[in-house]
């Protein structure tokens, strides 16, 4: 019993939650899953848990260093990180530099349209219902967030934006658009939580304007986990 | 020749639009036309048109002595009114006060709840898209209406339903949500256009939650048309 592996918390389609070594902490596990379209598409992919880890790591760093509130504490392993306990507030906050994905099928607006000022998209959280975009009377409705609580998300998620824009760009990476998850920790902060990694971001080639992230998975284009390790290279070597 | 019908200048589900005798105006006749699901559920129903346009100017007529400007100049015959030219706001604006159809699909709230306060949705008039939920945001990068013009459509649309409510309450109907089109004239004031009819309106018995309105299509009830006479019959009476 005692090489046994402990259960989860939560398992979810990327990362599993473990109770962290104190009250306030959880281990997070990036898993070697691809998922795509909530779960009817998954593939393992080997090596993939090891590589968002340390994106997802790098980018928390940065964020920290420009003053952004997260839930990371510290990356423990290849594929884990020590985070803080946080409540998840239901909601995927998209933003949106360019076209691309849903929004171009949803609204008929052209793939690469360049969207300015950022576009702020809310989806309630919740797989049974294929997670619906929600307007922010739906999230007073259904009290998933506070008027106080969604101002400061909404803030934090350009805030993010323009950060992540700048730091990408240097990497010769366009930002078109990506997802994020805030939480709120016993003291009732948002804290940026979940992952930022090529999962839940658009990352195209500034140059080629060549897919680097999820899509390639999406879209069987191959060369699905080359890309991501591009985006690693890259973001090790600080530049293109 | 002379005998040929003119073309109308727009054809709609439920509705035609011709030029009217002066070019402020349009001339607006109701079809004998049902329809659901985006057009993919259609009957011809006698009768229908010549109810709607009743109910349609009794509502209007009531709306106008409250206040509120609407396109509506005149009936002219049993399925014909003569209204004012406005550019249509490409949007649907649902006004909820009891979870119904569509909102508890898309967010698994369960029928029946009360919302309170009321919620105001809009959709992109998009048959293509099969009408899209859109946020103020989309509603902004689209230009589909400037924040001004947003801001009075929403009160609008919630001084109307404050007052439909109380109109409909006398007559023993509940109104459990329903949809408004607004457009704006030569000078740019907002009006409200369209209809206000059971095809749009969700309306519940006040005793016996008996449904009303075109749910009875929808679902395949029966008695449809004998609904819509009901709700003639009880505004003409002006009480249940």
């Amino acid at each position: 019993m005692l090489s046994q592996e402990p259960t989860p918390l939560y398992e979810g389609k990327a990362k599993q939650l473990y109770p962290g070594p104190d009250a306030d902490t959880y281990l997070m596990r990036f898993k070697d899953s691809a998922t795509a379209f909530n779960n009817k598409k998954k593939a393992e992919v080997a090596g993939k848990g090891s590589l968002n880890c340390r994106i997802s790591t790098t980018i928390f760093d940065f964020l920290k260093a420009e003053g952004i509130a997260t839930h990371h504490v510290k990356t423990l392993s290849d594929t884990e990180m020590l985070v803080k306990k946080v409540a998840i507030v239901p909601l995927e906050v998209v933003i949106r530099n360019i076209a691309a994905g849903s929004l171009t099928k949803r609204l008929g607006i052209p793939e690469k349209t360049e969207i300015q000022p950022p576009l702020v998209e809310f989806f309630y959280k919740m797989d049974a219902l294929d997670d619906p975009l929600v307007t922010t009377d739906h999230i007073y409705l259904m009290k998933l967030a506070t008027p106080e609580e969604l101002s400061e998300i909404r803030s934090l998620a350009l805030k993010i934006n323009d950060l992540l824009r700048g730091y990408f760009r240097k990497l010769g990476i366009v930002l078109v658009d990506f997802k994020l998850e805030f939480g709120k920790d016993s003291k009732g902060r948002i804290l940026l939580a979940d992952e930022i990694t090529p999962d839940g971001c658009r990352l195209w080639d500034a140059v080629t304007m060549e897919i680097m992230d999820k899509d390639r998975f999406r879209k069987d284009m191959g060369g699905f986990m080359e890309a991501y390790q591009v985006v690693w290279d890259r973001i090790q070597k600080g530049s293109r």
